[in-house]
């Protein structure tokens, strides 16, 4: 089951690190863009090929330092179509330099809906009786409000393809709490819906212990972290909200379990923007972003140790 | 503010009826399908050409029977790309038809992310200080999981534009209640996502009484409809679950307020696949579609009578 193929590269790497790519066009160095710009125009399709610059850039920069990208859905979609057309090419490239994709789209709906994002995401679509893959993820993150229904046909489009996903629990923002904190029983509904989550894919352990259905779990609520590694032992950990929003190595230590597995930790901007604070012109961005890397990852090593 | 532009539409209308625009290659007739596929292939390409036509189609024959439209973002992404350019041309196309557009894409990410969406779905993204629209709807539909902060950028998107959310508070689908059901303090959990949205919207009130954070409210759970409606009287409600997952019109007039105001009941199969069962083959999809929408008018008309 395919944590464990992610599990294998965090051990092979010893990081269990995920960089997001997650770029505004703002966050892309001037030459790139000014270039891009000169080439396709200043619009979307202009905007998208400097990011795809940079996410080529970062990639190459980070391959052999980090397991695991993660786009950011979102960054891509307010570029429209060009910028999906763009978000395709980019996972095509990262698993061409054998990175586990992460797809952050945060999806969940009713059923028949549901496995209409699942063949876009991670099974390909059938058309005419033969398969057409789409954006072709590893992995993609879900919201589970809508419960089970809204889950299962990414579990079984992952069955069948050795891929994964991870469950909105804990999410890291500061207004987090305003409804998964609320107490229903003997429970807070983000217990709650880490207990839902970790049951319907119980069937699914993996060599590591883990299901294909994992936990979003934020670095800010650290607390949280901790309470929810006990609470959920066959449940892989995705873990937002290191870096710019707060969370520090001493905070996530708590995702891992004692051989130092079950979990990833992200950092988007960290990383991506790393090039903004060397005092260059971004010129260096590729450098500035493995240094940052490199960085992060000693930073984690400090508190957990990967056996 | 926009539920009044909605609330004007259907009250000239006198239909309360969004028609999803939801459509599987499976479901446009062969002529269609042969003849795109003929042009464009057999693949992505071609079927999203072949839904585009299918789509005008639907819309020609609503555009003066029903006030708006609700095209499911997963029945496009699941054509990657090509899906997702088709999606914009159909939102473009319905707009231009006069018709109001729901984007069902129940987002929802913390507060920077969520920008990123407001800008892909509502107001257009900033590149080099112009804005240019994306996907550009009238109106999205939202996951309220992560509490305030991923709904707020919307909420700044759509007031600045006139434009309005959906979020999700009691959902359709047979697992809704395994989260959405559980009772923390005097409330269930959907009734604290209602009284949350409706909350951080309220100095939004429009002409009709209603903010721009409308709710979600399935049509296959009445007695909750029944007692939202009373909870949330500045709510206006997106009702899906009529027809195909079992919703009557008995069933959605609880939805409306003591005018017929208030809700818009959503039916995309009924509408859309009717020419499945005229026994014809598909050349008469068109017309299917309009008289279904007749038929579903006419049916509501039964227990709604908008003033």
């Amino acid at each position: 089951m395919s944590f464990d193929v992610l599990q294998d590269k965090i051990r092979k790497m010893k990081n269990p690190t995920v960089a997001g790519l997650d770029a505004r066009i703002e966050y892309v160095p001037e030459h790139i863009r000014k270039a891009a710009f000169a080439e396709y125009g200043v619009g979307r399709k202009g905007a998208a090929e400097a990011i795809y610059q940079f996410n080529v850039g970062l990639i190459d920069a980070l391959c052999d330092i980090v397991p695991a990208v993660k786009p950011q859905s979102a960054y891509y979609e307010n570029l429209g179509w060009q910028g999906m057309e763009m978000l395709e090419r980019t996972i095509a490239y990262a698993k061409s330099k054998e990175l586990f994709v992460i797809a952050d789209i945060k999806r969940g709906d009713i059923g028949s809906t549901a496995s209409a994002y699942a063949e876009g995401w991670l099974s390909g679509t059938k058309i005419e009786g033969e398969v057409f893959p789409a954006f072709d993820a590893d992995c993609v993150t879900l919201n589970g409000y809508m419960g089970s229904d809204s889950i299962n046909p990414f579990l079984e489009a992952a069955k069948a393809q050795d891929k994964c996903v991870f469950v909105l629990v804990k999410t890291s923002n500061p207004s987090s709490g305003e409804l998964q904190d609320l107490i229903a029983g003997d429970r807070q509904i983000y217990q709650a819906m880490g207990d839902l989550n970790q049951r319907i894919a119980k069937d699914t352990v993996g060599k590591y212990g883990y299901t294909i259905a994992g936990a979003v779990t934020g670095a800010t609520y650290p607390s949280d972290i901790r309470d929810l590694r006990k609470r959920l032992e066959h449940t892989f950990f995705l873990v937002p909200g290191y870096g710019a929003q707060g969370g520090t190595s001493e905070d996530v230590q708590h995702a891992f379990d004692q051989y130092g597995h079950g979990a990833i930790v992200n950092s988007s901007r960290g990383i991506m923007c790393a090039w903004q604070k060397t005092g260059g012109d971004g010129h260096d961005f590729a450098q500035a972003a493995r240094n940052a890397a490199i960085a992060m990852r000693d930073d984690l090593k400090q508190f957990v140790t990967i056996v």
